[in-house]
């Protein structure tokens, strides 16, 4: 079913958006870690609506673990937690009823008219929350590496955010990491809050592309082939409802530009290895070379609309006009943003301890 | 290491560029399927080098099979197959020289130095080769089940191909999968290789990018999560050396238009389900919806370019400028057509097979 | 971790004995199972303890579903469930005390001392009380295939039970299988209780082996090599605390016995393949060639003892005689018996996937 | 199929008895590992036919390298190899006709017709060759851990050798790794090759028990539950065709004897942990305690005999006598004694990777 991934710090994913409760399962933590309840609660607020531009489905997200913690620190057994559904209105769903661009359809189709279609049920944005605890914890472990995340907006409708500063990246890291929505140029920001607000009022919804990178991650790290860092890390970002693209280093660029200038030329400074760029993202041959490592992310506008559009009703086999209600948002990128922080911290992680297994 | 792959159609990858031989083994094929090696040596035929615009090592690219087949026919034990490497010439690589954005730096790093240094060693585009193989019988098994896949080249530099056009989809795949620099509109084509020319004259490379078309594919195949169709073939995309992105539907488009226009809408006519447009590239939350599978994949200039680069010798850990020599391809994106057909293929007989497994 | 098993029908477990609650996720079950709860009480009822010679500790072990399930049937998506532990007394675990012959010494060292050392945390038999719901459910997934599985103790001490005679097989496997004390021949089972009463009263314990029968299996699965039914369900088996050996068929017979004896000869009977004999127990080349399969399982007394052991403190640093008090069971064959027959049932229907997987 | 296996050292295994060739490929070995071919072949030699007990298809068992090597060292990428098929003749292997306990039949319905039968093609004994390179690798990889293994003949028929002695450990475990014929004490070994000529001029076969020694493995290698020493061990070697039973430590002693008696008592003697006793074979809770893993292999007589037997041919639908001929061996105990030893070996490297990759 897809809802397990890891090579060695393995994953196990459940819940529905309407059922009892959304969960995830963590094997192989290292023993002794310190599970820092406060970092959790705030990576979960990331993913949190923000203001007047997301739905209003508020979620507590308070999280029970179950198993894998004793006196506070990771006892190397399975850590498994839960997050408890408590605001849930399924009145706005109605069996049968096929939202276009929603999985409604095709899951029905998969799963015989057995699955849960309240909210979207397994294939809710709201089965990526437990994401966030998985999240804190990885990004606790990178830290201890003296790796850090974070992820921009980067691009929604028109609007263009300011690139990375390598001269103050450590500041820009901090900041955004801090921000419920995360663009560097706030004046941007303020554009881009403005364009959601504008879809909304007009009842439709709108995407962008966001840019995480990651600093500190030393050379060496992930496997030619299928467990290269672009394999394992796309592989976990198209696992998010929404994403449609996963680009690394220059991404487009790479189109029209020719090997002369995409090529990062290299030097000895003070017998130090100094790149002259990093079109590339920082990987060679799926191997982390030292260098940033860059990855935008294409997130769709969300299918929930107010708008009329025209669809089917699968039960009764007719066709219908749709208005989507319920609580939906606008635009859920900067909610995104945050899973795709938690999911390349995961991924990284991990292919951290694939190279860790084999040093003899 | 990352040389397998596969959930049920397993996958084990071997080989360096200048090595005895590459191969691979295919672990769980049905038993009873007829190898066609006609076949299997045209879609070799499609990965090798195109005319001027390639390198001049040909290799014969032998397929010699070592078990798995009896009789003409897949026993259901494992497949293993190897190619010998014939025509090699490492006298142009130097041990320590490192070739900008290629992965000599990073395996180096990775292994300690004791990688086959090689024309790029396992970290070739050679290695791809035995994939040809595994996308001839994958394809074959997706024909018995009405599913047929193309890959054109969509963008070359500033040249755009024609889109696909539905009134003429079968014969627009046909035509494609004839071709060895596969471009719908033929005007394009020769403007494609006249900048592929100019590049090469210039001692420089470009890139691209590639869009493959899947049709045919009944709905209901993909997983939610970890194993949707995004995630699994991103997966394998990636691990195509100089694949920089992976996008499906609209791609980039996704990033500025807005949810009213992205969605695909649809209606019941005569009883049968019939989509009003397919923005969404023919997948909706990771599960095939039964329109074509549309997948956009950026493929980097080469990094092996003959104008002058700073780099390194890590050995003597000096500074050099440096001039790539030897024969090298100044664009590799029609090559890796061929490649991204046969991975497409592969994960989706992979996908089909998690599907069945689950049937009760 | 090794919390993580299967290759089609994945599961995920986790909990400590002393934690919140122990669980398990269960991934690629097929949608439109009908969840009998009824039966799923029957089968967790198998493994309690019973009557004078189990530990004191009653259990609930009340299911909580969280996902997977709607209306009653599962919906295709992940299922999880847990069980609080309710009936918890950690007063008699204190943290450095080595209990001979458990894990808490190996836990130690492993964990670095972060273990949940109470009740033997993650490595005691209460966390295969989840295991049940997972056999009820695929032995409902077998008897729809025709299956059956049950399992009697073959010895127990000096006490040896009769043989499974396929004469009134189908009467002798739905008796046993309503059993809390599994043993064909009832005056044999006083004497088995007999036996583990007076252990009891000595303060000591006893083991015993398990046989377990599967009928119905259709011939065809099971792989070869590392995928063998052999292969598969000894893994299995030996998750479990205290089980010490995995014997097929006649077992230690195969020492002493020759092949003309062992073999097992076969005849066309009215157009039908008649096996004179089963001493491989149903098994050849690791797949099932359509006679019963027959498993022995060795479990061992269990460590826990009130007699006088020599151990160690291993935060004090120094040696102590050992009376291990608290509640215990002097024998747990009985009980081991719920869970092997759950993980046997399992192991089969994953292997009936990765068999239908590839049926093209 | 079952022919991949591995968490962190992942293996691939093809080839039939009568094919072109027979192979392994081995992902993720580390890099800088020096291969020694001399003990290589050292370690094929044990598995070889041993005079006039074995069968005389002699075969050079020559190892060609394809990849995975440079100057003589491991590079890191995949370890590819084969071993061609040289000494084969087919004659005697008629289509249809089942060899009782045999996998002709089961390898015949499992694969619908289409299996390579010839010498019974990828279910012959001689698909493990491969896996005494592995075995070499690995025991390379174990001794720079200060870990040794060994494997006799505990019992054949009604002869039973020696114990292991802690006294001489290190000398019996250096004698038996020198010899063919793995006995401690000769007068032993001299009297079951009397058994063996005895059965082998009846036409027939015997098996008999293999007990392998573990020494110098440190505590806390081995994962709870699916992953347990236990657990992964017997996975590996009931890969091995003709293995009916793994049994650890005392073995079927578990079924009779009690807990006081069972029970590892320890004390702390000069500041060190000293066990007083190794009934469970140097694991608690699946995981290593620092004292020597102790492994019983049962073994079943080939089910290649000379003496007539009641059989089937399945192509022609009829009964028939079977008396059969070619070249077999009456017993393939010391033989397997190789595979056992090299799978122990791998069994134990993956684990310990395992446990590598968490250490944070």
């Amino acid at each position: 079913m897809g809802s397990l991934f890891g090579d060695n710090l393995k994953i196990s994913l459940f819940g529905e958006s309407h059922g009892e409760a959304i969960g995830l399962v963590i094997d192989s933590l290292p023993s002794g870690l310190k599970i820092n309840e406060e970092e959790i609660k705030l990576e979960l607020a990331k993913r949190k609506p923000y203001g007047s531009i997301s739905t209003t489905r508020i979620e507590e997200d308070k999280v029970e673990f179950l198993s894998g913690i004793f006196n506070g620190y990771t006892t190397g057994a399975p850590l498994a937690f839960i997050i408890k559904n408590k605001n849930v209105d399924s009145s706005k769903y109605v069996k049968g009823v096929v939202r276009p661009s929603h999985a409604d359809l095709t899951a029905n189709i998969k799963f015989n008219g057995y699955e849960d279609y309240r909210g979207g049920g397994h294939f809710s944005g709201r089965i990526t929350a437990p994401l966030m605890v998985l999240g804190a914890i990885c990004r606790d472990l990178l830290k201890m590496k003296g790796v850090e995340v974070a992820t921009h907006i980067k691009e929604l409708g028109e609007c263009v955010d300011d690139a990375f500063d390598n001269s103050k990246i450590n500041e820009q890291i901090r900041c955004l990491n801090h921000k419920q929505f995360p663009v560097i140029n706030e004046d941007v920001s303020l554009k881009m809050i403005d364009t959601i607000d504008k879809v909304h009022r007009e009842g439709d919804s709108i995407g962008g592309m966001l840019e995480t990178i990651v600093i500190g991650m030393k050379p060496g790290i992930g496997e030619p082939f299928f467990n290269s860092i672009e394999s394992r890390l796309s592989s976990l970002l198209f696992s998010i409802g929404g994403v449609k693209g996963v680009l690394f280093g220059d991404g487009i660029e790479f189109i029209k530009k020719t090997g002369s200038f995409l090529n990062d030329e290299l030097q000895y400074v003070d017998g130090e290895i100094n790149y002259l760029s990093n079109h590339n993202g920082g990987i060679n041959g799926g191997i982390s070379n030292g260098q940033p490592i860059i990855i935008n992310t294409i997130v769709k506008p969300t299918p929930s609309i107010s708008k009329m559009q025209h669809s089917i009703n699968i039960l009764e086999r007719n066709n219908l006009d749709l208005r989507i209600e319920g609580r939906h948002d606008p635009c859920i990128v900067h909610r995104v943003r945050a899973v795709v922080d938690a999911l390349v911290c995961y991924g990284l992680v991990d292919l951290i301890m694939a190279n860790q297994a084999r040093k003899w």
